[in-house]
């Protein structure tokens, strides 16, 4: 079903529904149905015959595209409009596929007998047990922990619907873990770690590290984020990535390695303006500033992060403003872009306008990212002088975490390093395909790529 | 493999290897291998012949059951004396079934299409955290929650192997994984709990919770298991259960069913007396008096637990001595059988003389379940007019908690009482074949008989 419009689809149908409806081929009623359909301003992606029922009439599916319920309400009556066409069905397809959850923990051992009962488990099992108690490195072998990542939350920022709590995430930790099987055949657990005391946060993940390889912290909000991943960190000797920072941060400069190299620019010339000053934009700024980027300036919702700014600053972000915005320029966001290379959104829709664009230095890369709809559409940015385009559905961190965790776990590292990142953003612009700005997220060799990358940089 | 011998092998010959050699079929040296594997003490379970090799010679594999790895060793040096038999290969089976964990989160999620990528994680997927936060208990139907069990253990008491800690014992968690998955469809999900702390093991267990539909506590010491998993019981709302506790008493309540069934035999008459006064030993005289034998009468390594001892107690013991010996009975173990109609033993090998069970009531039933070599052997306790006998290796509880877990997630229960786990015992003893005490592991109909009288319990 991917299209590349369904990729860049600005006015937000991102509700598919699947329709099952059967037609009286006699009423020859298609070329109707698709014309009211795409009157309620839905998009339909596929339309497909599935048989010829017993009384000459036929099924169908159909996928929509629509905006949410209110828009499938609409297609749905446009259907009811139509002579000949009987809706039978509407599939939330979102929904369906969440049903039971997007993944679960299987037997990877075979028990048909009684014998096999008792080498999984006891008595034999007791015999792996002691070899792990006399030769603790033996669990690297003998158990799942070196492939199993814990994916945890405490439900405080969920995607971008915010503070919505650890259960109602719960869809985001196993849609990640559905992710983590398929591209790394890593073995990650989400675990929802309900509270919203930071230490307690932290003390708990470290009670229960030992299950496993590694740490995904996932969708926890800033400032609250950098304390925690920068204390699991130190605390835990297996890697700890915060992938809302890091995997964003990676892919953002895999983006930037592929436009450079697209455009002949050098990371030197790389002054950049960041709107959005939480985890994301911290973690870029930091991930461009070692890569060689010659000043970053974040902004927020209170205009250009600047030493002695005082309004909403917190001890994240007074750390930030030394470290970044060499000039210690203040001002609005429009400020910030004055001149600049590249500009990097993590915050609002429509919040860039042509003018900004045009006030940047000459054929600017933009990658605006805020989901699901963009600081400023592909079109102004083009009509704006913009050489490079990239929004939030083209850099997505799923090409980035599973490799990057696939490649600390193989190498036994005990940290992912800002050199492992560099490495994946590097190898990723390496294999991009002629035309594109990232490789294809379906190839396996992408994540395979990513990985051995990461181990080589591990070492 | 299976067979009642390897389920009765008081030899200790509980480990298992697989041996492949090639035979030169010229020399005809079967007959010999046999003769002097045995001579070893290791016991041949199956001899199979793979294939023929192109120079002629024939491929075996030869499972053999020994004590360890000596007896290994010298299996192996009596096959090297044997002319024509060259070994290739010796495989420890428990070891191998373990090697990388015996199980792994998979994704229940098709992902092949950057639109499937989309429905299951971001953006697609938000649609779905909203729904349940508009509706907490969507979560039951559009997550994982409802199916998933925590294996929840500090390490302090790993099988009979004592305090090995968390990651030895990682093989028994994940091994009663597999079983949960195999046996009862649930994911159940190894949790090392790194704290010998009890309020910080509740703590983190309660921070967690909401990951899961149900808690297993699993090789927790006594007496910090009894606190634990009483407090955790208090503190969630999802079922919680002390497997080495109840999940041994469910099993033992569902032996004495069938028993009694079988000598006519009624719970009226089953005073009582158990070896071994720790987590097992407390919940099965807890089982027992509510299912209504008459008395019970615990000794642990200072024999008798009574009101005015001194040695050896604590709370927990305190409190037993309360509810437990109505007629403050003092003295050794073998004081303890005297009269009694019924003998449990979790404790230690051959501590049970043929002149103990002599001085018990009439036909008496006896569950000696030391593992791996019980309280008193088969051959002794029929000798001394054992009506009944079952150990460790009959009774297990692998038969029990599948289906209980299965059935109080499928009644959304909130705790697992008496009453189910009572349920499931008699519904044990309902299935039983003819001529057995339990009945058959191995196949689906009995765990499911467990899960459905649980959950009818539940209602």
């Amino acid at each position: 079903m991917a299209t590349s419009e369904a990729l860049h689809d600005r006015l937000g149908r991102n509700t598919v529904f699947s329709v099952l409806f059967t037609v009286d081929e006699a009423a020859d009623p298609k070329g109707e149905l698709i014309r009211r359909v795409r009157e309620t301003g839905a998009r339909i992606s596929d339309l497909n015959m599935d048989e010829m029922l017993p009384d000459g009439s036929l099924a169908y599916e159909m996928t929509v595209f629509t905006t949410g319920d209110q828009q499938m309400a609409a297609v749905r009556e446009a259907m009811d409009a139509v002579v000949g066409i009987f809706v039978d069905e509407v599939i939330d397809v979102a929904m369906e596929s969440h049903r039971g959850g997007a993944c679960e923990m299987r037997s990877r051992a075979s028990i048909e007998t009684n014998t096999d009962l008792r080498i999984v488990y006891t008595p034999g099992v007791a015999r792996v047990c002691k070899a792990i108690e006399a030769e603790p490195q033996l669990a690297w072998e003998y158990t799942g922990i070196p492939n199993k990542v814990a994916i945890v939350t405490n439900g405080t920022a969920i995607l971008g619907l915010g503070h919505i709590g650890c259960v109602p995430g719960m869809p985001v930790m196993e849609g990640k873990s559905a992710i983590f099987w398929e591209f790394a055949g890593i073995s990650a657990e989400p675990i929802l770690v309900d509270t919203l005391d930071p230490e307690k946060f932290i003390e708990t993940v470290c009670t229960i590290a030992p299950t496993f390889g590694a740490i995904q912290v996932e969708d926890v909000k800033a400032p609250e984020c950098f304390r925690i991943t920068r204390e699991l960190d130190k605390r835990l000797d297996i890697p700890v990535m915060h992938d809302d920072q890091y995997g964003t941060a990676t892919i953002v400069l895999a983006g930037l390695f592929s436009a450079m190299k697209k455009t002949g620019k050098k990371i030197e010339d790389m002054s950049t303006a960041i709107c959005g000053a939480g985890a994301a934009g911290t973690a870029i700024a930091d991930l461009l500033l070692k890569a060689g980027a010659p000043d970053v300036v974040l902004c927020d919702s209170h205009g250009i992060v600047h030493r002695g700014r005082e309004e909403r600053m917190n001890d994240e972000k007074r750390a930030l403003a030394e470290w970044t915005n060499k000039e210690n320029l203040t001002g609005s966001l429009a400020e910030a872009m004055k001149g600049r290379a590249l500009f990097i959104g993590v915050s609002q829709p429509d919040i860039v306008s042509r003018d900004m664009v045009r006030s940047m230095a000459k054929n600017p890369i933009l990658f605006p990212l805020a989901n699901p709809v963009s600081e400023i559409s592909p079109q102004d940015a083009r009509a704006a002088g913009a050489a490079v385009y990239a929004d939030g559905r083209m850099m997505n961190n799923a090409l980035a975490y599973p490799g990057i965790f696939r490649g600390a776990l193989d190498a036994r590292a005990k940290a992912i390093t800002v050199e492992m990142m560099m490495a994946a953003a590097r190898a990723l612009a390496e294999i991009v395909p002629e035309g594109e700005l990232l490789p294809e997220m379906m190839d396996p060799a992408t994540h395979a790529a990513v990985a051995q990358a990461v181990m080589d940089a591990a070492e």
